[in-house]
């Protein structure tokens, strides 16, 4: 990512600085939002939504924070002796984690994870990140690759929005266009703009919980719980799953015997 | 202008409404920012900025508030028994501005006023309205439209903000920009938009003291006073100028001498 593309770096770099800074989404059907602002990427875990302080709860052993961002995941749990590795795509989010004090930070967008990083016990996937799977395919896709990352009894920890939980008539109207074009309805393409500085456009999936449960359907994932909000965000906790290896194991010896 | 270009509108109209509300300004080059918020265009008279409120004691008899948008401007003055009449391109800040108790309102622009519309005594433009002006070349036509729509002790209370006030690189090479295709160095290009709302580019002029000065000689109107304020935005009071009509009276005396 070029710099002049990278809006979200270089608000909460901003922010760190001292400015106020406020990024805004642009959606490919000419939708348009002032974002959350870059304060709420600085959070102290105090002030996150009380869904989000549960989820932390279920972190365990060896931790990667993908989307770091701004680092307050990182740095929470790295100050309860968590032994942290944050990744952005973002080069100046890769630099304000540093600056704040988060030990590992890799410049990595969540396609370049693999086996080479290590083991990892959980998978973190806050802000809404379980966005950056992009696609019901890409979904199943990494969702394997997290397989090989992770230990026996590794986990991910994501947080989604139900992109259902709206009245809004812009909204409905372009998950409606997703369904006509094949795509999930809350597969949103999206970029982030900051003063003179315009993103790439990405795709982010916005799932239900249903729609969730089918993306992991068969990856080896299964989600234990939902962590609901008083909002249309939600954290689900996922474990290996241990029955399929069971019952391929059991049918394996079935066929033998 | 249609519904789906009125992105100011829709904004007032829903924060009217009680939802949260925040334009975006988006600039030709590229540069995007959210803007005030919809809550800065309801502000009471004790929230404004004290350049603003000092602004109000300019105000004399049947005056127009070109730009009214919500109506703030026109309400504190009705209020103080002015005889106000707002405009406003935008249908929906006509809407609101009348639900808020505006009682004369018109859905105009600033290039449609005539003198038909009556004499007045006040012409405001407030909200760094001055922008509305677009070009040098327009704010000196539409200056001398004035001269015949307002009265011999006609004032014209104007805000514009100074575009040299700012160290920032974005704002800095458009300036050049700007003067290097033979526009002022403020006079932006941008749109508002509003969720899915988009408004139609237009031209907003930024200009200096000094700027203003040379924009308004020759027009009829003369610069009596700049209110300053702590941030880059000022206000001008102009008045009808009378050494020039008794100058012009003495030379034509000469003349037939």
């Amino acid at each position: 990512m070029e710099d002049r593309q990278d809006a979200y770096g270089h608000e909460i770099f901003d922010y760190l600085k001292g400015k106020p800074a406020v990024e805004v989404v642009e959606r490919d059907d000419g939708f348009i939002n002032a974002g959350a602002g870059a304060a709420a990427y600085f959070g102290k875990f105090k002030e996150w939504d009380a869904s989000e302080r549960r989820a932390m709860a279920y972190a365990r052993g060896r931790v990667l924070d993908i989307g770091c961002g701004a680092g307050r995941h990182s740095l929470y749990l790295q100050g309860k002796g968590f032994d942290v590795m944050g990744i952005d795509l973002s080069p100046l989010s890769v630099r304000v984690s540093r600056l704040r004090g988060v030990r590992k930070v890799r410049n990595l967008s969540i396609t370049q994870l693999e086996p080479s990083l290590g083991t990892f016990d959980t998978l973190l996937m806050m802000g809404n990140n379980f966005g950056l799977f992009a696609s019901f395919k890409r979904a199943r896709r990494l969702l394997r690759t997290f397989q090989r990352m992770t230990s026996s009894k590794g986990r991910i920890i994501a947080q989604s929005l139900d992109p259902y939980k709206t009245t809004d008539r812009f909204h409905l109207a372009y998950q409606k266009r997703n369904r006509r074009r094949g795509r999930m309805s809350g597969q949103v393409k999206i970029r982030i703009r900051y003063r003179g500085y315009i993103g790439p456009w990405f795709d982010y999936l916005l799932v239900s919980r249903t729609e969730m449960k089918e993306i992991v359907r068969g990856t080896g994932w299964k989600i234990g719980r939902f962590i609901s909000s008083k909002g249309p965000s939600y954290v689900a906790v996922m474990s290996k799953e241990r029955v399929g290896l069971v019952s391929r194991s059991l049918g394996g010896s079935n066929q033998a015997g």
